[in-house]
């Protein structure tokens, strides 16, 4: 089998972890397999390098900062090509460039566009085992970018499509997939399986276990993907598509997401693009919003609520106390202090009244519900922050996901 | 013009280091001029990161740990590159592989073959100052390569020669080259010129201002060189081709080498290939053997001595012992407590008898000379180590390079 491993950055985070890292991939090649192991840097190395550039300046030049940030992973692929060679485990470290992993140019945020397969399969012939580093890839014009925060899991998910590999390992500092946060939810349950889909929207509902992309990048090439611990030999959890996953349960997980903060509008005038007026402004300003919700009352005037991330709620604040004031809109209000809780399950599709389950469970609680928006097979809610971790608790045991369920 | 500017690691050893080499660079391209700046890695990172790799293996693979070293000044173009956009000067950092610089095949210890210098006249074009890696290229299989200690002179050099500069700066942290170490010597001579050729013997001899090689270059291309200070703005020393060094003094400069120690074989029996069979052996394990003399006696034996850095004596003698036993010859002994001293000057290839001069200082003092060797234009000699420092600076009075002679 040709086999990708990526190691996230507390696998790496010193030689000691490298080691065990170099164990593995040892292993996994002394099986027989074809090895291509993909690496971040080291824990907190990333974030020393951005400290140096922001030392330096608060405005550091994307281009020059893709080239200091870059070195994290090039030092991971680096040490671990020594351990390998050490132990006479036949090896070469690649850096982005070196493969070629190409990307556009939006440095810091880059796309990888394409992966040039040639040299990797011209060293995986000859015997060896293949590291390259995560994050980062060349541009057009010979410079380097890197991917952007959790960079790494697109980075080897892209390789596994490029190359075609039988599988996808994703290595990280949990044992899989829960049901839900273990520090939340006493005994979640660790999935087995759980298909793309479901995935997809639970890293975007804030499961850090896989980067969104990544399961994106995934899901359209079909990569088998599996996401296990680097500290022990437990199986992880399957990435599948929909139709392999096997267990016919209602709910795969329940997030929860407390980085998030809300903003209300009430009473804004009829009129045309009222969402584009609002959203334009914060959307030049780069600032993500996630849920949105608007409803038009019987006067023809709008409420419209939505979400950004705390740190943005100040500037997000800015703009929509312009916008309304010049639209002549009533109050704008923030709330800091709510949580974002999100139920994702292929099941949902097929099975009328999930969210009158969850609304029923919620009002038996005595938790109020300030926002509510729905996809296929999610449904998200914002809470307040006091509620949040009671009502995980209590959907989680009552869809069943518990582990002695 | 087009002038290249080096620093070294001291003068990138911390960010407000990196600030004033970036005023400096400021300031010379604010001149008019166009500027290529080589840097090294910031002081002591270089040797963090070869301590990394002898954490992991006290045998790291080449290949592999090249690509680790070389992290070093990628992270110093990187952070100038940084300051200098904030400052709002046009510029692009480049690595080796970016340039490209091409280097042969032996890592850790490269010869660079040949500059591409399209890139950086591109970017000179557009009004960049471009800020190239030193120490560092790519080898035609697509692999970092590193120069070896002390490399980024090279580098530097070699830029300007592939670009035709007007003027190679060398800075460093002391004002220029002088007639000795002012650690030893009290008020040595600040060089306004010296030749090419007496800065390579100065460089070979110990002067640790320069690489040697870096000279060797400087001087095949007749790269107008300049070593100055990258503290205040003296204008340091020039290396210029013979017959601009217009200050014809007998003798440039006294060096102290403390750091090699002596072997001798005492009556080797005649046959073929004696020096072969001695210096083979440690050839192959890798010591640099650096004075060499053999003095055939009436009886057809011959005695032998050489010397090697004091790192290497003990591997030495263990090979010096075992071809002597093997060739039937007398005693080996090492010395340890010993010092090299060298005086270097084109003087001596017009003047007779300096020779004769050094020996009779050194015999009033009632030094011993152990060993002497001598080239067109320097004298090297092996005294006590507790007699170097009074040599030197006798010598440095005797041939008048006092500050105030």
């Amino acid at each position: 089998m040709l086999i990708v491993q990526k190691f996230g950055g507390t696998s790496v985070a010193n030689l000691e972890r490298v080691r065990a890292v170099g164990e593995r991939v040892r292993k996994t090649a002394g099986d027989g397999h074809k090895v291509v192991v993909v690496l971040s840097a080291p824990a907190g190395e990333t974030d020393q390098l951005l400290k140096l550039a922001s030392e330096i300046t608060n405005q550091p030049d994307p281009r020059e900062c893709d080239s200091l940030v870059a070195l994290g992973e090039q030092k991971s692929v680096a040490l671990l090509g020594l351990y390998l060679k050490a132990q006479n485990v036949p090896c070469v470290s690649l850096s982005g460039w070196q493969v070629p992993v190409w990307t556009d140019s939006e440095h810091g945020k880059a796309r990888i566009r394409h992966i040039e397969p040639e040299r990797i399969f011209k060293e995986l012939g000859s015997g060896k085992v293949v590291i390259v580093t995560g994050f980062q890839g060349i541009t057009e014009e010979g410079d380097v970018a890197t991917l952007g925060r959790g960079g790494s899991d697109t980075s080897a998910v892209a390789l596994a499509a490029a190359l075609k590999a039988d599988l996808c390992e994703i290595y990280t500092d949990v044992d899989g997939v829960y049901t839900a946060d273990p520090k939340v939810v006493s005994g979640p349950k660790l999935l087995q399986k759980i298909s793309y889909e479901e995935m997809m929207e639970l890293a975007d509902a804030g499961a850090k276990v896989l980067q969104t992309r990544s399961v994106e990048v995934a899901a359209k090439h079909r990569v088998p993907l599996k996401v296990r611990s680097s500290f022990n030999d437990h199986p992880g959890t399957e990435v599948v598509s929909e139709n392999e996953s096997l267990e016919k349960i209602l709910v795969a997980g329940v997030t929860l997401n407390k980085n998030e903060a809300r903003i209300s509008i009430r009473r804004i005038p009829e009129g045309q693009g009222v969402l584009a007026k609002f959203f334009g402004p914060l959307a030049e300003a780069g600032i993500n919003v996630d849920m949105i919700v608007e409803n038009l009352a019987a006067d023809g005037t709008a409420d419209l609520g939505f979400t950004v991330s705390k740190g943005d709620l100040r500037t997000a604040m800015k703009y929509a106390e312009m916008v309304a004031k010049k639209m002549g809109a009533g109050r704008v209000e923030a709330a800091g202090d709510i949580a974002k809780i999100s139920i994702v399950g292929l099941g949902m599709r097929t099975h009328a009244g999930v969210a009158y389950r969850i609304f029923q469970i919620l009002a038996d609680l005595g938790v109020a519900v300030q926002m509510v928006t729905t996809s296929e097979i999610k449904v998200s809610l914002v809470v307040a922050m006091d509620d949040a971790e009671k009502a995980v608790r209590e959907l989680h045991k009552a869809f069943g996901l518990e582990k002695n369920a």
